[in-house]
């Protein structure tokens, strides 16, 4: 998506090589909602040859990317990811544990009722990035735990030098995202796929 | 909101009295794209006497409403208040704590990159439940470190037994809220006031 990569490139803050992409001005600290309504419709062109009944994604920067999405989609029912257990929650839950590559973080799981997954479902998970895939994987147990049939990742920003997106499509998944970036660095800027 | 009434009456599931009200199925875990459009609305309804350039909210429960409402306000920018400083954040933020009221739950801070948010701005803070108001309170703190004004908030369901909005109001904030509950019990259901 073109103006995704240009957003990228003129937005984007890098930090290291191949590490740290910040894109908090438009996608997941400030959001800028006439632009994550195109990236809703595109997710829609993307996957126009599937039914999709509902969206999935985790908190907390999916959230607002999915139901722009849902717009598009005919206003599908959102459901998102908790990644705490609250009392505000009981009753039967799926539940996935997502690895965190980040030094500071340790594993964390998530969780959504069972009220809200339905067995035969078409589901189409978004997220605003995909790096190692930990967290769309346990998206996609969740899914299969509850009986859904997963259509595909909707992903705004994939780091294809990670691994998540050859490993998760190497599963069967498909996976459209819409920028995908080869390399990054802070002297030679984002190198897109 | 009448609609929203309604929705509470036949959706909601109270535990204790006067205690949890779940609305999971259309507002905070499961979305209802659709009528959280409606709700969008409602907030321009009611704030259609004020300008407003920014709606700030707090992860994760805000974000869809305050996208979606966002809309509704022709697309202004939402800002999202992070509830963990990740190593993703860096340089100038204005945070502010939280108390909980949940018995599990410590207080925690939540920040905004300085970036986001400007002086003289008018900002419409937006959040699914006023309850204790804590939440509300750290958001206000944040609009004001960084010289914006706030216009008032916007707030889905209010329990009306608790505390923060008369707290928050008696500091001359206007907070509007679509649903107030004067009281909730298993037995009783719940009552508006």
């Amino acid at each position: 998506m073109e103006e995704l990569k240009q957003r990228i490139r003129e937005q984007g803050k890098i930090r290291g090589t191949n590490e740290i992409l910040k894109v908090d001005s438009f996608l997941n600290h400030q959001m800028d909602v006439g632009f994550l309504t195109q990236i809703g419709r595109e997710f829609r062109r993307r996957f126009q040859d599937c039914q999709v009944d509902r969206i999935l994604t985790i908190e907390a920067s999916g959230i607002g990317i999915a139901c722009l999405a849902a717009l598009a989609f005919d206003n599908i029912p959102v459901v998102f990811a908790k990644k705490n257990k609250t009392k505000n929650i009981a009753g039967d839950v799926s539940i996935s544990q997502v690895e965190s590559f980040t030094q500071s973080k340790r594993p964390y799981n998530i969780f959504v009722s069972k009220e809200f997954l339905h067995p035969g479902e078409k589901v189409l998970l978004i997220d605003d990035f995909l790096a190692n895939g930990s967290a769309l994987s346990a998206l996609i147990d969740i899914a299969g735990q509850a009986g859904c049939e997963v259509v595909g990742a909707g992903i705004v920003i994939e780091k294809a030098f990670q691994p998540g997106g050859e490993r998760i499509r190497g599963q069967g998944v498909r996976v459209e995202s819409l920028a995908r970036i080869q390399a990054m660095s802070e002297e030679a800027g984002v190198v897109f796929a």
